[in-house]
């Protein structure tokens, strides 16, 4: 039988909690101690995530890497982020590629099968609709396979109205338009918990259209992004979730840089993270109204 | 003085036409010779573009690549990516990164640090515009060095609607309205001959969309793919142009596979290209009503 991501992003939701942990990692952020003791970019950035991940693997839901900051080192980065997704699967926890690709016809086939299969294969990655919702169809295939897609619906930067929230003649934003859309092509990839391979984004800044998202497509997983420090809070994240599940979100510099900002005891990096994980976790379980 | 590939690309349809090759090279699609040549996917990769260019250098306004190609050969397909366009960088011709980027804040910085330097750099790149006018702003810097983006805005795709054609409250399509943004943001980064850094994608399957486009976006530079196997025909581009200049045509499998498709005189497969190109130059001139 296949392993559908989308029920072990669940289970693992419902045994670890909500926090996806986003390794957005510069290399201005890697400290002395792994600086003084490898020497190319590839391998600092590789043994920083390493060491974050084994502090953190039984408090994250799952890991999400953004590969823009490794395609900004060139070809040694995206070896490390290579290395990378491919040590967070061999531990048999959920990974997303937050690669956000989109293209048309024999294009984004290749985009599925860069992703999907090979040097930089991961469970599940991040998807731009604008090109239209044809666009999604080379996906599928491996869908069935056990893959997952988000796709953008709702951002959560500042500016993210500019075609999202585009009020259509029938009342409707954008996003809303295009979230019935995913519904209806997400009922054809359910997993056993009644929620679809095909995901969604939705920032936790936008707490009430999150909601409205939520009432809407009830079989939609969510990656929610915008927690901390994008202004997203704890409170407003209940009403993206259902009981608790049905969502991960996702901290990146909130984490991966506790050591930096909020490390009052000066704890090494990975402990630091570790503890900032873990007040996350809890933080949302509590609002969540999940106390167990 | 800062050399504006916005004026260079103008510059070069005056002098070559207006066809922009894209190697979209896939591993399939190189010839026997080539592969007895070399053993390794990238070294097949970059030599079937090598040849291409060659062939090509002085028929083409410039070039494409569609790193999705190289994305799905992983690693190594990357580091073909990175060949081509240094290669087509170092024979001083514009070179287009298709790589349809699009994210928020430190992440898009980081997409245009990948794109406009280091191993992967191009003159230009494609960005998806999906999460706002905001995100566009990591791009301007570069600008200022004289870069160019072509904002997608209403794309070849059948389906391209899903998004784009949503029509708002006040009867304007989602790409018009994001059009008009985009025309205002292209103010700040003109270039010599009236045309923008802030550039624009229009697909030419579509010929009354994009005529009514160039009628509102006067000082935008269009890309314009869809041309040849998308069905876009060089009847239908006159409109996207002004004075037969303003805009590339994009032809890919069209000319690079031209010598599996359209070979009576079983050319080499680099010749087969350039005659392709140069039907394809030839007829979009005429259209144009260029017959200079």
């Amino acid at each position: 039988m296949i392993e559908m991501i989308i029920d072990k992003l669940f289970d693992r939701v419902e045994h670890f909690g909500n926090v996806c942990i986003g390794l957005d990692t510069a290399p201005d952020y890697i400290p002395e101690a792994i600086k003084a003791q490898k020497e190319n970019v590839q391998d600092r950035l590789f043994e920083f995530n390493r060491r974050i991940i084994d502090a953190t693997k039984d408090i994250a839901a799952c890991y999400k890497v953004q590969i823009a900051y490794y395609e900004a080192q060139g070809l040694r980065g995206l070896q490390a982020y290579a290395k990378t997704v491919s040590y967070i699967g061999d531990l048999k926890i959920p990974v997303i590629g937050d690669v956000k690709r989109g293209d048309i016809a024999k294009t984004a086939q290749m985009y599925a099968k860069a992703h999907f299969s090979g040097d930089f294969e991961v469970d599940a990655i991040t998807v731009n609709p604008y090109l239209g919702i044809d666009t999604l169809e080379p996906y599928y295939d491996y869908l069935k396979k056990g893959k997952a897609i988000f796709v953008l619906l709702k951002t959560s930067n500042p500016g993210s109205g500019t075609v999202q929230n585009i009020l259509s003649k029938d009342g409707k934003t954008v996003y809303e338009t295009l979230g019935e859309r995913l519904m209806e092509e997400g009922q054809q990839h359910m997993g056993s918990y009644s929620f679809s391979s095909v995901c969604a984004v939705v920032g936790c800044t936008h707490a009430q259209e999150g909601e409205r998202l939520r009432q809407k497509m009830p079989n939609t997983f969510f990656l929610i992004p915008g927690y901390g420090a994008q202004g997203g809070k704890a409170e407003d994240l209940k009403g993206y979730l259902t009981n608790g599940n049905g969502g991960i979100v996702n901290s990146s510099r909130g984490i991966i840089l506790a050591y930096r900002r909020d490390n009052p005891d000066n704890l090494p990096f990975d402990e630091a993270s570790r503890r900032a994980a873990i007040n996350m976790r809890d933080k949302i379980k509590q609002a969540a109204g999940r106390n167990d």
